[in-house]
């Protein structure tokens, strides 16, 4: 009896975020075929590549699987077009208000999740009737809150205002850490950087082996003025570092910024002048290993922790 | 069985962090009485005033109590000889290298415990022969490191280098987050910004009223160019970040901090101009208790907790 099992209809609590350029459909595939539950992350697939990717998800997979849709996306109408042609059954909706396509999503029998970084956005998925909310902590990879609040804070905070389903994102990357996210309240938990780096994942090699040589402080939360996003330092964050030491203007910023950093730096694998979207629990990540075994090891890990803790009283 | 219990003769795992102007001799031996470590807050005191302290400490409790001593305190080698004539067995240091002082107090018959925020000083630690760490995260209150490591990743981190003794800090504030620090790997806890908004916290009303009603996000990290710190945001820390916006320089931001704004806060009570020095998990505490309702409060919830998940396995 789990909520979040139950409600997607899959063996384990352990959802893969959608992540930009990391998860296409062998990721996603490889991850419900495992018994969590994969997630196309659509934020960086044109309308036509999506479709490609939720088509080939079909075939790879009679397990459920969703798409996580970023509302900042600027085609988002062609993206919910889609999701509704293609009959997707899940969607995790992100950076954005919740209020907005929830119940056109929901009146055609698709299960919203909405991801929030604060109590207020958990209010406002009450109201917009998700079905589930993800709570994604400060530590998180890519787009983030501005608060910076983190999953250890963040998830009790959730917990007491809601009622519904709750999924613990940000810092997750064990099996003991699964257990650290049930016991501060979550139902499940999102991870990302463990799957941006692992075989399936459509990132660029380069990228994967820097995740796997980064070390502790190796992140940073940045470009808080535009959309805060977790990135790892490197030569493309120096410039943004150099650009603040400068008093740079929003428009220097998004200058620096600019289009299709992201791909470059994830996908193309330019580790330099890419933007290197991961997790603060990049750097215990030592690895690059098959979905079948990261699944076994956060199973694994689990399981002994939760026998190792069981008898324990104070 | 446990290391820390075990280490430090008390009941519970459950350490008060060592605060500036809220942790006098009535806090800390209220902790040591209800079976958990209290820790004299050394940081804002003159040397005359820790040994008052200490000596109605030893008056207040038979149990084991302990003192924090910030290295970077001006008058260290003064707390250090008071530390020694009054035979304290218990000493947390922080904010400084663990090399320099660990030695001396060891050879005197004292437990020493050091407190990091990152793998480095870890190392250092373990180099310098301390007897415990205390790894404490982005979301802790007070001085904090400059790497915004969060609990969630930073506990794992250390875990998997040391095999001394292990306390968590920083975003603990209910039973559950202690049972989710020792999933992490963590052998104990240590709280402060529960113990400093409790009756028997020397701070000043106002400041106990204002933790109490602070919401998610009214804490940040910052003065990060001279020692990071957080603390809930009032029009002092609006004065910070307005020099930050004029691109104030070091000196400007020290002038701003002035000598003794934290005493004008947290003491005083003058929650306008005072710094407020608390950590992220303030938002989830709502009423200012006794230690010993917080002390029932943390075990109860700790038990249930491990109660309801004991039987799951993945």
């Amino acid at each position: 009896m789990n909520r979040i099992s139950d409600l997607f209809k899959m063996k384990y609590p352990i959802i893969q975020g959608g992540m930009v350029w990391c998860s296409g459909w062998r990721l996603v595939s490889a991850v419900s075929n495992n018994g969590g539950l994969g997630l196309i992350g659509s934020g960086s697939m044109y309308p036509d590549v999506l479709r490609e990717h939720i088509k080939k998800c079909k075939k790879a997979t009679t397990r459920p699987f969703g798409v996580n849709l970023p509302l900042l996306y600027p085609n988002i109408e062609e993206h919910i077009n889609t999701i509704l042609e293609e009959k997707v059954k899940i969607v995790f909706t992100s950076a954005g208000n919740p209020k907005k396509y929830t119940q056109i999503l929901k009146d055609n029998g698709i299960t919203v999740v909405h991801v929030v970084a604060n109590q207020k956005f958990a209010l406002k998925c009450l109201d917009a009737g998700v079905d589930a909310i993800v709570a994604e902590g400060f530590e998180a990879g890519g787009h983030n809150g501005i608060e910076e609040i983190t999953t250890m804070c963040l998830i009790p905070q959730i917990k007491s205002i809601v009622d519904i389903p709750l999924i613990a994102a940000g810092g997750i990357g064990s099996g003991n850490s699964i257990l650290a996210a049930m016991s501060l309240g979550a139902d499940a938990v999102q991870i990302g950087s463990l799957f941006a780096a692992s075989k399936e994942s459509s990132a660029h090699i380069n990228f994967k082996n820097k995740i796997i040589e980064s070390n502790d402080g190796d992140t940073v939360l940045t470009l808080k003025e535009i959309t805060p996003v977790r990135l790892l330092k490197n030569d493309f964050y120096f410039q943004i570092e150099n650009a603040y030491k400068n008093n740079a203007s929003l428009e220097d910023l998004k200058d620096i910024l600019s289009k299709g950093r992201a791909k470059k730096g994830i996908f193309e694998g330019n580790i330099i002048d890419g933007e290197l979207e991961i997790g603060q629990i990049s750097s215990s990540i030592s690895q690059i290993q098959s979905v079948d075994q990261i699944f076994k090891k956060l199973i694994d890990e689990f399981n002994s922790k939760i026998d190792y803790l069981k008898d324990i009283r104070l």
